[in-house]
């Protein structure tokens, strides 16, 4: 034998899940025959299913967020702030967000974060549809939620000039120790930030709820 | 929103990634989210690869293991000696074993092996088909190399008992200390084991090529 699987079926499948990040050769094999023990009708539910999502997901209309319809159930929300915008760069930020319950503005999904390494620049990023949005007007505030990295403050600082002249409030989420840390160990970078963006205290101070 | 997800056919997608062995839902989000980063036509791959595997996979006629032909490449193989049968649980061990490149019979794949605890007898194994093979006779030895556990050595009495008659030599394989392992951290039945089933040593004794 050529290749140390039985079957080139089996091989195929276990190419395409080691494909996926985060999956060796070994967990491949692994989840193949936990797949090929199961009924033909579960193994086709698993491959039409996600056939489907690629084929028929929807990006909302306004905010580009993931969803099943033209405008997202979020913008859709007449409930909601929507003179509030929050920045992030993805869906998985959206659902972070959201299961805080602190925030009931909108949001705006920029889809990534300028990264030249990457190859990701502005025109890559939903952030001309954000001035868009900006200059309709009707907007309060703008929050910017990117991650706390170098790439994060890139796109931070590019949107806040972009933004700028439209006269709309630009906030950025505090970074700070995380709630639960001692300060022995907090980082420095991140004890000094913490220390500058200070806030006032009084009776009415409460951490968030766990 | 009900969800936390903000589609249906994203939350779909997740739960059937997250129903496999080993992937929770954080994990199975970021799989989902990485397929959907993918053109249609490698999703449309990853896809079409799991399901062809279930619907055209077929398992050797004589020894049970996963194949694409209706005998496998294994006992096709004329160089093969076919008096000798190595008897596993899954085609990970055939696997495993056709790696160390230091048997060159047959196989022959259970299945499984007994565990009342999962509802697994004697009839939902391949070891009729064992006792089929024997009878036909041309076999002289058959080797166990089973999991050396509780459910392992069930299986292994079991089918000693169901060949006993045929007059067929029944081996197991060593159960001793590892190689690269040191004595002192060896567990106490390991040892005792390794002890009991001393083997001679000369000149021409050798560890296993790394």
């Amino acid at each position: 034998m050529n290749s140390q699987y039985p079957s080139a079926l089996l091989e195929n499948a276990v190419n395409e899940f080691a494909n996926l990040p985060g999956i060796g050769r070994k967990s491949a094999l692994r989840l193949v025959l936990y797949l090929l023990r199961q009924d033909e009708e579960k193994v086709a539910n698993f491959a039409g299913t996600i056939l489907k999502l690629k084929r028929e997901i929807k990006y909302c209309f306004v905010c580009h967020n993931i969803s099943d319809t033209e405008i997202c159930n979020i913008c859709a929300d007449k409930s909601r702030d929507n003179s509030l915008i929050c920045v992030v760069e993805n869906v998985k930020e959206v659902m972070a967000i959201e299961k805080t319950v602190q925030f009931g503005g909108l949001y705006h999904v920029l889809g990534g974060i300028i990264s030249p390494i990457d190859g990701i620049g502005p025109s890559d990023l939903e952030i001309a549809s954000l001035e868009e949005r900006v200059k309709a007007g009707g907007i309060r505030e703008v929050i910017l939620a990117l991650s706390a990295t170098m790439e994060g403050d890139t796109t931070n600082f590019y949107i806040y000039r972009k933004l700028q002249s439209y006269g709309v409030k630009v906030s950025i989420i505090a970074r700070g120790v995380s709630v639960g840390d001692e300060i022995e160990y907090a980082d420095e970078v991140t004890l000094g930030r913490s220390i500058l963006n200070r806030t006032p205290f009084d009776e009415s101070y409460k951490l968030l709820p766990k």
